[in-house]
């Protein structure tokens, strides 16, 4: 009890889990909050050098401005307010999707928790199909299919159920770096360890298997490496990977006994035309039944990215291969408890996976809008890519897919040493910095991870083209003047 | 490696982390399993001694024929598709909700994720709007609102920042028994240490604030207790707490420095016309500043229970008072990992706080809608207390509110010994049987906990008035038989 009678805190920083305090997520961070503090200013009328901010933290599409597809939100709409379904202004494959989807939730009443917690059963099986004709005849079975809140739920939940062991014997997870920072948070979250493998800079960000080995053997001194995560197309890196890169991984994963997470939430989103998506799963398949019996893999898929950007639905699913019998009762236990992912974010997803065909009514409408986004944010990563080339001291991978570009920045050593004096990292010291000088908001490298000394932001391309282009001359005159600033701050000292 | 050269799991019951291992969820248990396979069973023509299963086993209202208020999902459907908007046959005040939550989100779209993590400002505004007014003018700010993906995420989500320490200085979370399983299962999750309060089923399953310090100091010995959790009304047990016996519990908390989480996601079902619900909070704050200033307390609500009945939505809310401050960004960075709640859960919420008023267009339907249904909850709450009494060896408290009844049921010792030999709960054997006689779906007792030797299932008062009369008849039958059965089995040995 402290002083003057008053009842001491249960809950403070130093009784806080302390695996809480060890999670960290740069996307939603400090720079995040500052920026919506200075929204909020504008809009009081506050002075800043600037008349908005630019948001380009986060891959929430709509919050830029991109439309959402008309089929998917009639579909919910309809699912939603089922009278609707007797409107004629509604098309009627849209109603034939939403009368599909009512049929599998009890009561047919999207307020139901799904009959199964992992999901509607007619919508795991419109995923199967999905997933047997991206990847070419593949077999898919509807039972390994479970729906998720987004994708990071699915993450968690196999991540959870993978950690175990204690000192040198405790899981260990490897993921890339630069890595997606739902990965180091679940991590931290479950103490599990995390691994580090590098991708290459020097190579368009590709997944280098020797990395992995290194990484591998270096882990295998101080914890059981038993996952290896793998984001593709990248995030933040934007990178595509190759069949052959794949192949290898897999490979891998088969000889150390790795259970593989390939996380393609960003299948549909590849821009460069020379370059294509390959799952996982196909690729595990076509190296034949030894493996594609036996490795154990779980991808992940979302109704958040791609040409929808449905975040607020939480739509998402995951398919699961090779999981043992016992510990597939398991999972299905664990996410009982939660009972079931939102049934909206189901029919979302139900969408996506089972879009209008050719011979629909809204087939053409669908296609031009889809084909209208995936239009512009390949231009856009176009853009990003060559303009941010032309900057001094920025250097720029293609972006191949995703939504992001992750340049490499130069920060003179006078602005690094200022940084570690003010006990923050250079990178978020330069965000900071543009934010308050011109509205830009980034995420610092430091959140993703990066090579010791070397430094970078994330930016995703979602701005409108016009925005993208204002924000990116912003970011091109910032950064010459930041480098004056420090190159010529330093020449008193020569 | 396993014979013949296969790859061996790396994911299996031996190497599944064991708090994964450890988590128990009946709501959803084998017996829920065993029904769903019935009922498939059933549609392909196998042969039982029922027509139809009868699901009372969860609190899934809309699955029991329950229908949606419409006033919820109108402006759901307009939120989903604002062209709608635009349509005469939607009412003004549904439009105007729709337009206000379309504002708050970015882009004007549900498809976002919400600026905050914690959930769209304006919903969260209308959150405390409806606290205020609930509670008779006590203040709520809606920087204390946090929405969350049901009830059950915001539970987890405070015991995870709760758990801290090992050995003797672990955290322990006092929890009633019996529970609902969600409390048992996430301190499984967390290994945090389990402390049970008994309700006192001879008095109407009250709070026995006696047996709280009991079990405090006992618990004292092998942990440091830190949390209390409060399920008020009741569940399974659907009894209504009085403003007398929370006050105590606070008084309790505020002494032994106990961090309260008070989960009342059935205010709204509450049928004994003698009875009121009384939130914690307002009691916490008519104690005087000493107790509203100081005590930490986490209350929950949903948009799953109440009169809309809307699980599929994933909604809810969680109002956090006196966190500390530094604390409390911890909390918000925890939730930002998982970006936010379903923005369409996060608009079903907006309505059950901001419902159709005396002067609006909705106003009638509205309340013919709501009256309805808590009407029916109320009669057959009645109804299955006074039947279940009739039946010879079940003994059922007042259904005071809640959706639940949860009798004593007197099992023969013939049948307990039988149940042991099988290796299964008295109740579990029970259950099973009841099942696959009559198609009656209901969990066993133990799924929850219950005093030792005592026996006990949970039904929910969900079913059709009808259906209702119809299962409570099967289940007199059904008992009458199971008690000569095992009856008639002992006589031989005497």
């Amino acid at each position: 009890y402290i002083s003057g009678g008053m009842r001491e805190k249960t809950l403070t920083m130093d009784t806080l889990n302390p695996q809480v305090k060890a999670v960290e997520y740069a996307v939603r961070g400090p720079i995040v909050t500052k920026a919506g503090d200075i929204e909020r200013g504008l809009q009081q009328g506050q002075k800043h050098p600037f008349t908005e901010v630019i948001k380009a933290n986060i891959g929430d599409s709509h919050a830029m401005g991109q439309k959402p597809i008309t089929f998917l939100r009639q579909v919910v709409a309809l699912c939603s307010f089922p009278e609707l379904l007797n409107s004629p202004s509604f098309p009627e494959d849209a109603k034939q999707r939403a009368r599909r989807i009512l049929q599998g939730c009890g009561g047919q009443s999207l307020g139901v928790y799904s009959i199964a917690s992992q999901g509607v059963d007619c919508i795991r099986q419109d995923v199967a199909v999905y997933i047997e004709q991206r990847d070419k005849g593949v077999p898919a079975d509807w039972d390994n299919i479970y729906l998720t809140t987004g994708a990071s739920d699915g993450i968690v939940s196999i991540l959870k159920m993978l950690v175990s062991g204690q000192g040198r014997s405790r899981s260990g997870v490897m993921i890339p770096i630069p890595q997606y920072p739902l990965y180091s948070a679940a991590i931290s979250e479950l103490e599990a360890v995390q691994i580090n493998y590098y991708l290459d800079e020097d190579n368009c960000w590709a997944l280098d298997i020797n990395e992995l080995h290194r990484a591998y053997q270096a882990a295998k001194e101080h914890c059981h490496p038993r996952v290896i995560c793998i984001i593709n197309p990248g995030n933040p890196t934007g990178q595509v990977q190759s069949r052959k890169c794949i192949e290898d991984v897999l490979h891998f994963a088969y000889e150390e006994n790795l259970f593989v997470m390939s996380d393609e939430v960003y299948q549909d989103n590849v821009y460069s035309p020379d370059l294509q998506f390959h799952s996982f799963k196909k690729v595990l398949y076509e190296m034949g039944p030894e493996y594609f019996n036996t490795v154990e893999l779980a991808s992940f898929h979302s109704t958040s990215k791609g040409y929808s950007g449905e975040c607020g639905f939480r739509g998402g699913y995951m398919e699961v291969l090779n999981l043992d019998l016992e510990v597939k009762a398991q999972l299905v236990k664990l996410l009982s408890v939660r009972l079931c992912p939102p049934v909206s974010g189901q029919a979302a997803m139900d969408v996506i996976v089972n879009p209008p065909l050719p011979h629909e009514p809204s087939y053409l409408q669908f296609h031009k809008e889809k084909s209208a986004v995936l239009g512009a944010l390949a231009e856009k990563a176009q853009v990003t890519e060559q303009t941010l080339n032309t900057v001094p001291g920025i250097k720029c991978n293609p972006v191949q897919g995703a939504m992001y570009a992750f340049p490499r920045i130069f920060i003179p050593p006078r602005a690094v040493e200022e940084a570690k004096s003010l006990g923050m990292s250079p990178d978020m010291m330069y965000c900071l910095r543009l934010l308050e000088e011109t509205g830009i908001c980034l995420v610092p490298g430091s959140g993703f991870g990066q090579r010791e000394g070397t430094y970078h932001f994330r930016m995703t391309i979602l701005p409108t083209t016009e925005k993208l282009k204002v924000l990116l001359e912003k970011l091109r005159d910032f950064h010459i003047k930041f480098l004056k600033e420090y190159a010529s701050l330093e020449e008193p000292k020569r």
